[in-house]
């Protein structure tokens, strides 16, 4: 398959299954992609008990693995490899074994080569557990020919 | 044992022992604590093939919860309980199956319930990977009896 | 004018008005508040030559202070007084002298004492020129009489 | 002058000339360059009437712009233009009107195009007021010839 002739969303979909089927670090996760778009991402993930502490309170850097792999697939829609140059992440309430946690990337901005995108994870109940905001950066290379 | 009569060194490996022994989620990932001091620690860690896409290359998610557990033993070592509210990481170079990355956290600040970490990654080159910037704040509690 | 009995908008005015006439700062760069709503603020800001270098570009502190000040117009909206923890901002192209600026301030997240909000830098054409990232925490005092 | 032959010190110092009698922004809040040297820089301001709100608390903007100066002159150092992508400040305590604030800049991290620099503003007693954290990265040009 070539980029070339597809819509923007055809392509955000087939650079996301280039990139799926990649990243085993994501998928050794339990991480399912719901949906993706131009600029756009949404992945779920639940908490593992080996994601948590003894008293079931999930690892920070889990949820930040979450909103970073959401913040990935919604800034490499565009058939551009991007990378993260500098994330950062707050948290705002704990999420525990068991928790279906939602992550939802939309694009603030993307200009030149740089880009920004913001994560948002809620929890099976709708409520705000972080807010995660990522900076990409195009790099050489495509997802699809071109 | 209680916090009463330690030395402030030996009151950080207290709690740092505390909170090894709860962390499920910091072991399971093959994390070795080295050292602990008062508003420092270092952790080491090997990047599994499970953390990495299909080329070998670290998810950003792994570097990040490795300088997390450094963060959070560091920020944990005055026998107050301390969460993390707000961290950023910058990524430097990629880290690849294989390497030896070592998490160092420094204090920068602490006042009041507030705290600022800084937490470098180095590969086993000395290399550095990734500058992450965490900011803490102590809750109720503590990690041994007063 | 006492708080009580005030709509969240008319609140939200009342708070306004109390700091910004308190603001010596902020009427001294010539800003102008365009509006305000719970949660929300508008704040405009003509680049004068004293805040650009001599090829006319302006320093990134005087648009940092422009999206501060909404920052700060917005989370104190609920009479409750709010004061910055941590603050970032990208810059996305450069404002010129006579640029006129302007902050949109939005809420992102407001639970327990932390808030998050994010002011967007646009300039007269629509521009983006900056992006903007503030977390707020209160303190004790209102700017109102309960 | 050119670049040709002078040391790294002679370098940064000649960088920091060039740069400083073109930012009007920086003198004209009276802003004092202590010093320079290659990844470095100390300047010190004094917080005017002007910078404040009517309790006299200096507006955050301020201190922004005073660390994102000492920013611009440590990573200007090397001959090549650089100039700020991403800066985040925490702030520590308040500074008062009149309190004379010094802002040291130091290198965290340069590789490639891309720079990391942390920047300590204290009061006249030495007491810590804000951290600040900005990433550079090169563009065209150079501020003496090659």
């Amino acid at each position: 398959m070539t980029a070339s002739g597809l819509s923007a969303q055809a392509l955000a979909e087939a650079c996301a299954k280039s990139m799926w089927d990649d990243d085993l670090a994501t998928r050794h996760l339990g991480m399912e992609l719901v949906s993706v778009a131009p600029g756009q991402a949404v992945i779920v993930m639940t908490v593992a008990e080996t994601m948590a502490n003894g008293h079931g309170t999930c690892h920070g850097g889990y949820m930040f693995t979450l909103a970073d792999s959401a913040f990935a697939f919604a800034c490499n829609t565009y058939n551009a490899r991007a990378v993260a140059q500098h994330c950062s992440i707050t948290y705002i309430a704990p999420a525990l074994v068991g928790d279906r946690l939602t992550a939802t990337a939309t694009e603030v901005s993307r200009k030149g080569r740089s880009g920004i995108y913001d994560i948002r994870i809620t929890n099976q109940a709708g409520e705000p557990i972080a807010e995660f905001r990522g900076h990409s950066r195009t790099i050489k290379g495509t997802h699809l020919p071109e």
